[in-house]
């Protein structure tokens, strides 16, 4: 049985019992949240005990507005750059760096090989996008029913616990698209839809939802319903496009938790900051409060080679208003495949914007961090500074630009002009004079 | 007189008519906003002229709602830190990367120098606290009025164009601030704070208020107010000790316009993501609509060498929620001096925050330059997505790591897997079939 159906039969499993503990809440919090859909835990069953004798097992993650919001590092190899070394150096920055799953969105290389190597390496949940394993080597216009089902089926016997399935796009959306700026920008997306436009069929994905459920069931593998219409540009979004592919969006959510199987949402991408809001309520409305992965939201598209930031911005307002799961944008966004270090900034980034909303949503103990790095900077405890500091070897580079590492001040002000310690003098003279 | 009392009287000044067309509005527009308050143009009148023969000439710059939101970069030698070539070429990095005012914070080498200097080479107008000045080589105690007065006067006379006056800090605020996890973080308010209790009398900024204001009105120089008790971490923030000087700087607000002299009025800081916008409306009540200026703010304490983006997303709210102008935070914030490279990182941050902000808002054309972007995007006009990028040398940069420059796809789908170029058959077929 999967997390969904144990929780509507009232069973509080290891799985449930970890995460709870993670979160400092009750488990049984956490198998209300699985029941009403609200809370998933991707973890495929495979994936949990081991793939293999030596291999890492998966922690569980759960992903859900109850608790602390969550991001995800894509990572994969192209055509142009692929390497099994490489991709598993990229996973290991982004768990250091804060990732709480990772995409091998890998469309170049030993895709299935690949995959493999980082479910075994990896301790967070992994997720795919499998129609890229369907059409190596082959046009999407070959892509037949069986072939899709049998992808699936190996890339959940691999133990994947995540997958992008973009069953929401259909035919009747594809004149809708072509009113846009910048068409469809989603891959699987654009895919699809050169499918359906080639055979003159719905899309197969929405035809094969139930036989997909099936397979996802057997392995608790959750759904990461995929949004092929994602807007692009800030001037597609909030589109007609978008938001017809957001009701059948929903229609699927119901159809998958019916059929026992977690599900998640996938979300935009390019949104202007003053529409974040909005699209984050409809969002819950049509999806009866499944998950929302987002990606970014970017908020301005004239800013490339700075992407992490312009999307950090959108992600928090998005987390805030109702988004539980991030997806990161890197440096590299519109130019190229990352790179280990743009890895590293991506995870940073969206690490900001993961706590700022958790500190804004007043999630339980949020601020605790917070208020203990404030009081090491009053104490001038520099060493504790750069424990508590997320990045605590960057920080330290830049003081030591400047300054011995333990000296009692900075060289932004330099002792004398140090605000904080000539604070404290006033509220002792303060203090003595009352 | 000064452009607030040009403006009453309904006269519109060259300022006023430069500022209208960098801002693509009507001249009559900012008139009115000015005269209500809601809009400043900070030129000191020797700025504006060329303060020598070979200077540069200051060109106006309107800070206001009404208008786009404006940025100012933090510059300035330390005490550890003082070469004035290296402060010029701060100030050549902040107005190449979009900053829209300079401050010139300097606590280090020849000051009177530096400023000189760095005025003499500024096109865009120059802000100083001039406090600093004041207490180089003796002791806060040691201050007089009569030193307030004259450095002030100086820094008139050399052109500074808003200068920051912690004029709002009273002597009954100074026990509400040892509440604090953090005290006083504002170098000015600690220093006026240790003034107050040396002396046993109030803040001499506002028992000079008039004077100053008089020295302002001459050269037409803006007032900053400054929030000494702006707060320092997100536990600080929204105290009584902040809203208490934010009352006092309200009432600051209508003296400065009855003494002619615009005003704008500064704001935190540290503050968490949900209280921002109670924070932006509040000040705009309390200050009657004057603009409001802030640092950030940066909505974690946990970011080290990040702050930019911690306070990217704080400042984009901000704007979006009321604030016109936006003081930067670069990576270096609460590590050390930054340097010209941190400079580069803050401003393009803000420029983010900024234009997204201006989006947001639905300012008049704000969008045009991202949907010009867009276009070039869908065009794989990759020379021309260079040219309208805000930092094109960045983004050539990493597109050049994988790809020659004008290839017609980028390496994160490669070719054949390019969901703009699928998109487009797409379309086409779409419209053939219909």
């Amino acid at each position: 049985m999967t997390q969904y159906q144990q929780a509507i039969q009232g069973v509080v499993t290891d799985q449930m019992r970890l995460v709870a503990e993670r979160e400092k809440i009750a488990p049984e919090t956490i198998l209300a949240e699985i029941a009403a859909g609200r809370l998933v835990i991707p973890a495929n069953r495979l994936h949990l005990e081991g793939i293999a004798p030596d291999a890492v097992k998966l922690q569980p993650c759960g992903i859900g507005r109850a608790i602390t919001t969550k991001i995800n590092a894509n990572i994969g190899a192209s055509p142009l750059s692929s390497c099994k070394e490489q991709e598993l150096l990229k996973l290991q920055y982004a768990v250091k760096y804060g990732a709480d799953a990772v995409m091998d969105l890998s469309t170049g290389g030993d895709l299935d090989e690949t995959r493999q190597f980082l479910i075994a390496n990896s301790p967070v949940p992994i997720g795919t996008v499998p129609i890229y394993s369907m059409i190596i080597d082959k046009p999407i216009e070959d892509l037949t029913c069986d072939d899709i089902l049998k992808t699936i089926e190996t890339q959940a016997a691999q133990g994947v616990d995540f997958m992008t399935i973009h069953a929401g796009l259909l035919r009747s959306h594809l004149p809708l698209a072509g009113k846009r700026k910048v068409g469809i920008v989603s891959r699987g997306g654009s895919l699809l839809a050169k499918w359906m436009v080639h055979h003159g069929r719905e899309n197969p994905m929405y035809e094969l939802f139930d036989a997909i459920s099936a397979i996802f069931a057997q392995y608790d593998i959750t759904y990461s319903l995929g949004d092929g219409l994602r807007p692009g540009c800030l001037a597609d979004a909030s589109d007609e496009a978008q938001f017809a592919e957001l009701d059948v969006l929903g229609q699927l959510v119901h159809r998958s938790r019916e059929a026992g199987v977690q599900v998640m949402v996938e979300g935009p991408g390019h949104v202007p900051y003053d529409q974040i809001e909005m699209n984050m309520k409809r969002q819950a409305e049509c999806c009866d409060g499944a998950p929302f992965y987002v990606l970014g939201p970017i908020v301005s598209d004239v800013f490339p080679g700075y992407d992490h930031i312009t999307s950090t911005i959108g992600a928090t307002a998005a987390a805030f208003h109702g988004a539980s799961f991030l997806c990161y944008v890197t440096p590299a966004e519109h130019l190229g495949l990352p790179r280990p270090e743009d890895v590293r900034e991506g995870c940073i980034a969206y690490k900001i914007a993961a706590h700022a909303a958790d500190v804004a949503l007043h999630l339980p103990g949020a601020r605790q961090w917070d208020d203990e790095m404030s009081e090491a900077r009053y104490d001038f405890d520099w060493p504790k500074q750069f424990e508590l500091a997320f990045d605590g070897e960057k920080a330290r580079e830049i003081r030591r630009r400047d300054m011995a590492e333990d000296a009692d001040y900075c060289s932004m002000c330099g002792r004398d002009w140090c605000a904080m310690r000539i604070s404290k003098e006033v509220t002792q003279r303060v203090s003595e004079q009352s």
